[in-house]
């Protein structure tokens, strides 16, 4: 176990008497800032390179930094150094360790550099690698998506508005609406990672420094696409970790969104889905019940992602220039939401993929027996010339009629039709069929079956 | 180390095949309800005694369960009793380990009794418990304040509203406005704890349960002020804990008020305070630079708690009845709320007591630079039967008068004095002497020294 | 129309240069804060009075005072006062209009008064007010859940846990839940008011005042139950009104989930209501169709609450003491919360009275086609005497036997039965029975009628 | 004054009996979306142009409508089009005096429409003009910190961290900081406009419609970028709307730490800037005490538009597809964001160039006064070939010297210099002149005057 060696007298950022212990513990972060080690330790490299490059320190120096940090990196990922809370963070354990393993030189490590752009660097690369693993794992759940959507063009199932069946639907259109949210939160998180994507290291405390420095150089070793203009802004800016947050909490509106429909439809009184039992924890006693967990869970969270984007709006907000300490409670938001995130995808992914299945019976029959083909007759007189008002008023009125007779519009005889308007058909039954009343909303975007294929050829198009 | 046995298959509430291993991991609460461990064995203890008592179980099953029941606690406070997360929760991994340890009677246990109404009563229990030690925390903050306070009733500070000088105060009376705000703290928790205090066990999954409890019993047993009416109530309430965080919020707003106080005051600009060493981090180049992290910290972990608010209210808005999984992400946001609360009250009063120095003379000295006593000119001659408005208005043009001279009041000669108005006399020099300004607002609650003092006696009154 | 003079240049607060007219508008808070007119002028009046007690003027003063502030009251009901926005506040138009009324003896009335602690009174005038009418409109929609309950012991409804069906319940066992949370709502207000009920006039801007005022005269005019017992406490205090918030925040999430749950009970697949024209919107062409408005409402408005919450929080956080202008901003959100909460008391309460019909055959064939009632099968076993466990495991192999045959419980015959357990006998059915399986729920607050008929005498006489 | 005729019953969504009035008026959103009403209108005549372009309507109904929606905008703008209560909403009060107008043609306008992609139409289109108009009062705001730059690249000014001072800065430069804040709320509000401006109109109700429209036309003719692709999504995303939330709850972020340091630049204590009668409000009696009114409305406002954000996504989480009456409820937060962001920023605006000035002559002296150029004398050595450790610790040995003695670094005689090391030479003393600190800073990015002529160039460049 490599432990660094305990702060010594000269290292100390302290006074004549040691910090109250209680204090001591209330200001540690590496409880939690462990997570960035592998950032900054890529961080300090490029620092070191630089320094050298610019000649600020040695050729060979930098070499010994560069190798001693890749040292600790090792000795992390073997479980070797696992520093303590008298640490304080992440950071001065790293810079301990390296000059218990490089000497004096590693005390030059820190030169041109403040902690304070040191940790904005870290956060910024943290947060940029996980910002493209979302964006993978939104690509994974919009695939899982896409191929149940081909699977159920012609699955139909109703369409509903406050909760009301409106419109028959294909199954696939329903299901492609999700896709399309997740293809603007995979777009929203690329303008995301352009603010995330940006290097303050080189800003020092708040100033600038009077070395040297080569901050382009720095930034395109890390493959920044571009540096802070100014070094204030640098240190103090949390917007970028603000606006991930707040495509974050888009990402779980849309996942609470799709958990709800999922609560509803494997509930007895829908019976849309049925949920496998990997995917779902149950009762001995009743086998049939089946309690879906994820999207609960996935429901649930979603307030605790809210809450991250309001704690970290709320930290900001009248804060004067430039770093205050009040920054440091960033991190536990921004790390918990990338954590929820990821695991709500993933689960989702595999729920969609593995764990349910329509009762397509279930749905195809659930269409035929309401009223959402009314308008469908309406449309239908309308094409036969009959002004649409006048045909939109007299479909009211058969509605109304089969209400009291307890019958649906297809149980209407062609006589009954008939007395209701000459201009009625044997045709009609085909125009209310629920298969026809979806064929015909064939509008760009609609839930036309040419609509949906089309739509389901642009998906798979923006998934290249 | 006592590992309970892994759940054999007839114990399981899972059906044919396993739980996918990625779902398994996001339902897992494990990882955090541990800290409700002690709370549960007391719960299950108590549940013990009750079926024993009603005859639901033997009297020797009973106190066969309570004694594995302490066993565990043991286990588990020597650090022995350490489950992992194939026990999905903490309440699952103790009753494995209890029939572990007690043999098949372990499996009585858990009669008349479901997790939803368990989990519920542990909860509470937990909350009640750090609820208590939060109003003893605010306690000895206050005891703090007061202490503070009684030493520096004489001590004169600039009062404030819109961060401009407006009157000078006792820097008691200052202290004593956030004494006031404590005390709101400390009741207000008095009354959430009412509605904490309230047993759900017994409540059952959702409807109660056939058996003959006797949920009067088990509350009594659990110190408990009442139960809950409705089972459903029982097992879906969660207003207990928001109220919690409801109250949480408003500590952390006065605690931010006074952390900006401190900040301000301990800058170069203010000087009122002077921050020791053992509260303070510096920079060992510049040794007078003081940061005060404990106030910055404070202050930044408002938005945290806030945000756990939020995350509560979202996660229980619109969600049917009874009990839903979402209810499990309850947690974290309790105990983090907890820790966080604790800590920074905590950490205040180290501060409070140990940390910081007013600087008196400095603080003396601030109130007689200004024109915060140009409302008792007025005042003055008021008393000499001078129209207040009248007099008021002369004030105004004294003080401008003054401005293009560069002069303060009290610089004013009694010619020029006697020239703005014939009735100064001598005695004006007193009345806009600072600690005679302070003096005269002698109103109830007044910064008057008089009011102060008693102030103070009320004050240690209602900390008895 | 009883506009009040223009201010003139004495009265002005203002200087050399007139605010620029944006910024002026900006500062103005007339637009809203003429809804505390009727609690300004009592307010005043009042502070009147007291001003003529102590002496400080003379009775007759006083009493002109108090005849103005009515005769101002007078014109504002009958749509006489309406002060535009070149009064910038509701108290300045107020003051500006006495003195048109009554002379120079108005400018007399703000003595020994600050703008700061006049707002205050208002606000918590305001808000006690609307607090009481709350807990009125709380009174009137636990008396229709009454009501409702009332009628509806012997209707049963599908109780659910995960929205899955768990166990069958009393009807108004379900709706007596929604009772117990109101319940809590109206003892919470009743918490907060205490805290809103405190008077903080004769705070003055921050410090108190030198006049001899009588402070607890006035809080006992204006029926206040104490006073802020420190004045930067007292005029920088919002505690009251984030108080209000949280609990108006919970009466939301009491509203939002009840909303959930009519919506979903009114939808095609549930059934469980009907909403009558009355309460619902809908389309001519789909007579059928009802839109619950309401409820989507109610749960819509819910965030507006949350939102409205976190507002205030946010706008205290790190606000140094006493007063700043920031606190301004708090008058909207408390206004349109008081608005939301009673609007959707108001509605949902005429819901459930006027525009809703439970389904009761509906509900109770509901209840007879699952497996809800396994549990009570081994209960069945249990109590003659094989044990509970090994009862258990029996009834889990019955569910998944029928399952196979797509049976339910009642189908099997008494020799498939007792082939399964020999101590099966013909009351099983009985045993099984909706009915007998709610009835059985004995335990004290749970869905047994006898226990829910308790419930309902004990809710009655809550409302007492 | 043209009041459209009231509903007609063959017009009403309704049944047969009235909708109650209480709910009617919780129901109705005339009293604020009337706001859309010039959206709603032109929304309306591209959807006009298009049913006569594609033949669904004659060409000469098609301009009949656009002439009839033409004449109520000239109405509305002349005050004479106030449509009440009995309304129920814009749309509804427009094509009933549309109907008026034109007669039974005006019935056609919602052909192949529904009031769900009307709504969603008429609000992006209010955004995406609010949104232009917010980037524009960026581009103001940033245009006046620019010119207030160049007028002090030469101004120092204490740099803080901790609110401690830390390193003298060009107040340009810290000015720029909010330069560059800005610059990313106007790039971020470029990224959220794609979004915004994506149109809905043509997908019905939530299935799309029979109708042979031509979405792209219409949505051509609005100059929308492109049509949503998916009818359900198209009817119930409000991403736009949060994502926008979230951009101002930026901006307020940002406009609240400006208004923070100015409150504390214009206290007693700092006396950096001097506030204007124009922009400040004050005390007839005190006429020094300027209230710093604009900073401290705008943080107070900060809350509101967080609470706004958190309102729209409580709104939104869990909503099953498509519309619900819950996304009425989006409006007032986004109308009231709209007004504060603007309103806040263009009284920043005004303050900055017109109500403040910075006191220069405090400002330089104040940098003076204090040991924030001690790294500089470590900087010094290092240059002359001291070990930078070395140098390093030796300054604070220095500085404590300094403290002892109450001198600063500059009262320290040469031989003072020489006795603590012998390589100071008397070019110290130019070394430690705040006006050399400042320059020597010159990393990009940085204060020294150079990089903040160089950041003045680039951001004169951006503004392009």
């Amino acid at each position: 176990m490599s432990t660094p060696t305990p702060a010594p007298q000269t290292w100390s950022q302290r006074f004549e008497s040691a910090l109250h212990p209680t204090i001591a513990e209330f200001n540690a972060s590496i409880g939690f800032d462990i997570q960035l080690i592998e950032f900054d330790l890529t961080g300090s490299q490029a620092h070191a390179k630089m320094l050298a490059k610019t000649g600020i320190i040695s050729a060979a120096e930098g070499e010994q930094l560069v190798q001693g940090l890749e040292q600790i990196r090792q000795e992390y990922r073997q479980g070797q150094f696992q520093p303590g809370i008298e640490f304080e963070d992440v950071h001065f354990a790293v810079e301990r360790r390296l000059t218990d393993l490089v000497g004096d030189v590693g005390k030059k490590l820190h030169t041109a550099r403040s902690r304070n752009d040191q940790v904005g660097t870290d956060t910024r690369l943290y947060l940029r690698h996980h910002l493209d693993e979302i964006r993978q794992h939104l690509r994974e759940f919009q695939t899982v998506l896409l191929t149940l959507a081909e699977n159920h063009v012609e699955t139909l199932i109703p369409g509903y508005t406050h909760l009301q069946r409106a419109q028959p639907l294909s199954l696939a259109h329903h299901l492609l609406a999700y896709f399309a949210m997740a293809q603007r939160d995979w777009e929203r998180l690329g303008d995301v990672r352009k603010r995330v994507n940006q290097c303050p290291l080189g800003s020092g405390a708040l100033a600038g420094t009077t070395f040297p420095i080569d901050r382009h150089y720095t930034a395109e070793l890390l493959e920044f696409e571009g540096v802070y203009g100014n070094s204030l802004d640098g240190v103090s800016d949390r917007d970028f970790a603000i606006e991930f947050l707040g495509a974050a909490s888009l990402i779980m509106v849309h996942l609470s969104r799709l958990s709800e429909e999922i609560i509803l439809w494997s509930s007895e009184e829908f019976r849309f889905v049925r949920l496998k039992d990997n995917c779902a924890t149950g009762s001995s006693i009743m086998p049939q019940k089946k309690n879906p967990d994820v999207p609960e869970l996935v429901r649930g969270k979603t307030g605790r992602v809210f809450g991250h984007l309001q704690a970290l709006l709320v930290l900001m907000k009248g804060l004067p220039l430039a770093y205050n300490k009040d920054l440091q409670d960033d991190k536990e938001a921004l790390f918990d939401t990338v954590k929820t995130v990821k695991g709500s995808l993933e689960c989702m992914a595999i729920l969609l993929r593995e764990g349910l299945e329509f009762q397509t019976d279930r749905l195809n029959q659930a269409v035929t027996d309401d009223f959402s083909n009314a308008t469908d007759v309406a449309d239908y007189l309308a094409t036969k010339g009959v002004p649409f008002r006048e045909a939109y008023n007299l479909v009211g009125k058969v509605v109304r009629t089969c209400l009291a007779q307890n019958k649906l519009l297809k149980d209407l005889t062609l006589v009954e039709w008939q007395d209701l308007h000459p201009q009625f058909e044997a045709d009609i039954y085909r125009a209310i069929e629920p298969r026809q009343v979806v064929s015909a909303r064939n509008s760009y975007g609609g839930t036309g079956f040419d609509q949906v294929r089309s739509a389901l050829d642009r998906a798979k198009a923006s998934l290249q």
